[in-house]
């Protein structure tokens, strides 16, 4: 059994930048993440796209954000589960916490944060027959780096935000961009759907409108799409890759079964102090809801930070707790 | 005339992120500071001293800090009114409003964003007859530059953190440092308090609780300090340097007759969008509160992003704000 003051859920920019937090208040944590290295989203979804949103950082690419943070937390010694799934949160008599991974790790703890980014769902998927003898190579339910489409047909399909953008983004990568949407409008931002409507006009995407998808062609090999427009005619589009971007769905898995208070795939949370409606239990990054919320990780280090400062109580009942400035104190290592 | 979208008061880091976040929504903002030059306190009070926790830089200093934040808001071409203080605020017919400076500056923005941090408060001054003939070279109300306190003799007087801390930090660096305190015990968090009863016990700080202050003598130049104790005995304290540390007073000046909600020093906020009560006007960084509020730069990041989405609908009242990541999307400067 691992023994700390505050469990994890999640080692993206967020559940590390919390460990900070803690650490300042002589916290230790343990993290625990499905993913097979630290870094969350970032390392897993797009480790060399640049970020140009981490205030102080004009640009910087996720990755190296993340290796910058693993330098600020290591005075702090944190420890790491990865690969392995939360399964089970047991409370225990005194108000302290196990939580039990699917490996069977157990790691007890007088606190767990939830910081699993968007990690805690999963992507919607078409309902497509023979999907799954396509998954492994030329599915993609999230574009996790770009340069894997260089020189490549692809077909995109979804009618939101996301397909807007990597419809735009990918246009200038891939060899051959179709997008594909069920409905004749998008839900997506205007300007980002006026975008789309540029670049078919000027023959750089081919754009489908009110058209089905039917099936997923090829013998191992994704070789074309099926797809039927309003009128029932078939159109048969060649492709190499096909990218579904229909969303998540909430797949919060036992977690959904905490008794969590949840809105909309996230959990609610006060502002005060980024607590759910459990006590000892909270949440903060991406999963996260509450007024006004914006998916940032710039605000996730906001929420590490008030979540520690309420934490703390539990880790050190008898003791009050004094605000002390970095700057002029420095870091306290462990 | 400025004309502008958002005027922002303080253009120390919290402000400066503020004109990153208002232009990723197109919109632009003029700075105005009381301060000779950009990045308030941390140019002005400790340029060379390291910052730890904001995230992603395990250690900064003040000034690079600002420096790459000017970098990554170059992009959005703001514009600056250094060296004035704010003194009036004229709200127009059709809702906008004219900030108008002490030398006659008149900025017409849409938005009033007060990102003044403790600028906009003054220290509490001790009641000695002639402070004011030492105040420009021998009283410091903040430390700004430990550096200029190396091998010199100095003397703190208060009771607060603030007293404490610098005690602690400049024991290491001043040739002779004396805390005076009126009262017998402090009201600093209690480890720095041991920290500081250790350091007199080590004989490396004197200590001098239970004393009043009486006069600071010299002429023209700080020589040494007069206290009484209890006993209504004297006591002559040579020194070159006296810092007293009584905690800043609200000093808003003519923010502070705009009608805003003041708490203990500082204006209130909604955590929803940090908006002030007053339409249009919000506050963001040290100089707000609301519950759970922690005097953090990173917390003033979080603040200023959701307040630009709120701003929004005051300078495009026509348009639907479409929520973008930079990941996807990059920078489009003005």
């Amino acid at each position: 059994m691992i023994t700390t003051d505050i469990c994890i859920i999640g080692a993206g920019p967020v559940g590390l930048f919390a460990v900070f937090e803690a650490g300042l208040l002589k916290m230790r944590c343990h993290l625990i993440d499905v993913l097979p290295q630290i870094g969350g989203q970032l390392s897993e979804i797009y480790p060399h796209k640049p970020i140009y949103d981490i205030p102080g950082y004009p640009s910087i690419t996720a990755q190296a954000l993340i290796d910058n943070q693993l330098e600020q937390i290591a005075p702090f010694q944190p420890s790491f589960t990865l690969g392995e799934r939360v399964e089970q949160l047991e409370k225990q008599a005194d108000g302290s916490y196990h939580v039990i991974g699917s490996d069977g790790t157990v790691i007890h703890c007088q606190v767990v944060v939830i910081a699993g980014g968007l990690g805690c769902f999963e992507p919607r998927k078409p309902e497509l027959a023979n999907l799954e003898n396509f998954e492994k190579e030329h599915v993609h339910y999230m574009v996790k780096n770009p340069e894997k489409f260089r020189d490549q047909r692809i077909v995109i399909a979804g009618g939101g935000d996301s397909a807007l953008d990597w419809t735009v983004f990918l246009a200038d990568v891939a060899k051959e961009v179709t997008l594909v949407h069920r409905s004749d409008s998008f839900r997506g931002a205007p300007d980002s759907a006026e975008k789309v409507f540029n670049l078919a006009q000027a023959g750089k995407i081919n754009l489908l409108l009110s058209h089905n998808l039917q099936s997923l062609n090829g013998n191992g090999h994704l070789e074309s799409i099926s797809l039927i427009n309003k009128q029932k005619e078939g159109v048969l589009v060649p492709t190499d890759h096909f990218i579904p971007l229909y969303g998540l769905s909430p797949k919060l898995g036992p977690i959904g079964e905490w008794g969590l208070n949840i809105d909309k795939n996230a959990i609610e949370v006060d502002t005060f102090d980024y607590a759910t409606n459990i006590e000892r239990i909270y949440a903060i990054g991406d999963i996260n809801t509450y007024p006004g919320k914006l998916k940032l990780i710039l605000c996730g280090y906001h929420e590490a930070a008030l979540m520690a400062q309420s934490a703390f109580k539990y880790v050190y009942p008898d003791q009050k707790l004094s605000f002390k400035y970095t700057t002029v104190n420095g870091i306290n290592a462990f």
